[in-house]
């Protein structure tokens, strides 16, 4: 019999991601046994800083892997055996595999926007790049776009120095590209000119509703890619539709995290397809939007 | 999607255990997802007082129940939320519920045996029982003997002070029959009026070799049940065939003790054909022996 698989995801607010059933589906298709479980720490009135904690009894209770989350990402870093360079480079893992007594770091936060979006925006001109956001999921993302070769990357940020902090960050790891922060006032003069548009803010989540900046500014020469999943309609892709402009929505980047983590847990491939519809599958049939993001 | 089930074996020497497989099997015929782990406290550093940290942490990660074996099956008790009342009487609990946030115990090895014994030897005489062996397992079937209405039942071991704890309270509970203790050296006294003997020694195991008794005592009026199940042909239960004996060897209380525990977590009713023949085929398969008993 083929090993069957234990995997969890451990964060705040974990209860109703999709990932789970994502991942036992695929395994399902593939025939294999595969138990995905919510570790949720508020939950368990545990914190942040109980990961070590956590990842040490999930070792020792047989888990293969765990999923870390918000906020977790940073913490989990010290209690690991190694840690893969790009993971390494931007000081968050989001995938701990265990294997062979040790447990590896990696980012398929990384990975995944970047596959996401060359399969969901093939061709979308890259050289000048406006960023919303510069949190962590918006750190992810930045350098998954750095690595896909945006020219220009400026990110927005209302707490400017956060935004200062990443591009400084990005600058240096990234000494061929150009990259700056600017204040959210800065949006209506960066945008005329910019080739695309990321948002990695949680404005547009159920719990956040409305749009992140002034609809008027989504011109059809932008292309536009939201990271928010739930609703993958979010405010801002309905109203950047409208305005002509190309779309991904964040059911891209939370899938190929997926795909990339369960390639790293497994060992086989999944079928990105396969999962792609599955999610969406998930994602309609939610009858009002539960809240966050995973 | 049906729930998935996650289910650990909590013990020493958990490692080579029949059980995981056999309840994944069964699971796998069903259609439910279903990962039974090892949780071997030697391998992790961990003992017997560790059982309320291993119990309290698989109830953090999701697990839908632990199964509890030797040495951990009286220190588990402190630390469950309630115990059914057989598992309490005995002072043992080899299953452990979780669900609804509370720990349920059970023993398995008690109805585990009866059923065995009841189904592999129909209408066996148990006026006269000697059994063999007054430990922890021994102390699971005595119980589950008296239950099933052995008249008279004499406890053997090598150490008479055990014997004597485990007669003793054994009347307590079950006032309307007669046990005893006795010292081995009155076997060849008790064995020609006894209806059936019941092995709960280790011998037998590939570790322990041998027959725990002269074979000459075993006459042909005699059944002969064992609980020893690596291998499920022990010197004792070949000599009792050889002499003319029915005999149930220690296949069937290991596996109804599944069913049984599968019943229990899952809620669904396992088919005990199925697990009997799928335990009999990974016995066979096993081309040298692996030591233990689970």
């Amino acid at each position: 019999m083929a090993h069957p698989f234990l995997v969890g995801l451990v964060g705040d607010g974990v209860g109703p991601s999709l990932t789970p059933p994502m991942h036992m589906a695929e395994a399902r298709a593939q025939g294999l046994d595969y138990v995905y479980r919510t570790i949720d720490l508020p939950t368990l009135g545990l914190g942040p800083a109980d990961v070590g904690e956590v990842l040490a009894w999930a070792r020792r209770l047989g888990y293969d892997a765990l999923n870390v989350t918000h906020p977790c990402k940073q913490a989990v870093l010290p209690h690991l055996d190694e840690v893969d360079p790009r993971a390494a480079a931007l000081g968050a893992v989001n995938t701990v595999v265990l294997r062979d007594g040790r447990a590896v770091g990696h980012n398929t936060d990384v990975t995944g926007f970047a596959t996401g979006f060359a399969t969901g925006l093939p061709d979308a001109a890259t050289d000048e790049v406006v960023q919303l956001g510069a949190g962590g999921a918006g750190s992810a993302v930045a350098d998954a776009l750095l690595g896909l070769g945006v020219g220009h990357l400026v990110v927005v940020d209302v707490d400017p120095g956060r935004a200062g902090v990443l591009a400084h960050d990005l600058s240096d790891r990234y000494p061929g590209a150009r990259v700056e922060a600017a204040e959210p006032a800065k949006l209506s003069a960066l945008l005329p000119d910019t080739d695309g548009l990321v948002h990695c803010t949680p404005t547009g989540m159920a719990a956040h509703p409305g749009l992140p900046l002034d609809a008027d500014l989504l011109h059809a020469r932008l292309w536009v890619a939201d990271i928010v999943y739930r609703p993958l309609d979010t405010a801002l892709l309905l109203a950047a539709r409208a305005n002509g402009c190309r779309v991904l929505d964040g059911g891209h980047m939370a899938v190929h995290q997926a795909v990339d983590a369960f390639r790293l847990i497994t060992g086989t491939e999944p079928d990105p397809v396969r999962m792609l519809d599955h999610f969406r599958s998930l994602a309609d049939s939610e009858r009002s939007p539960r809240g966050e993001n995973r």
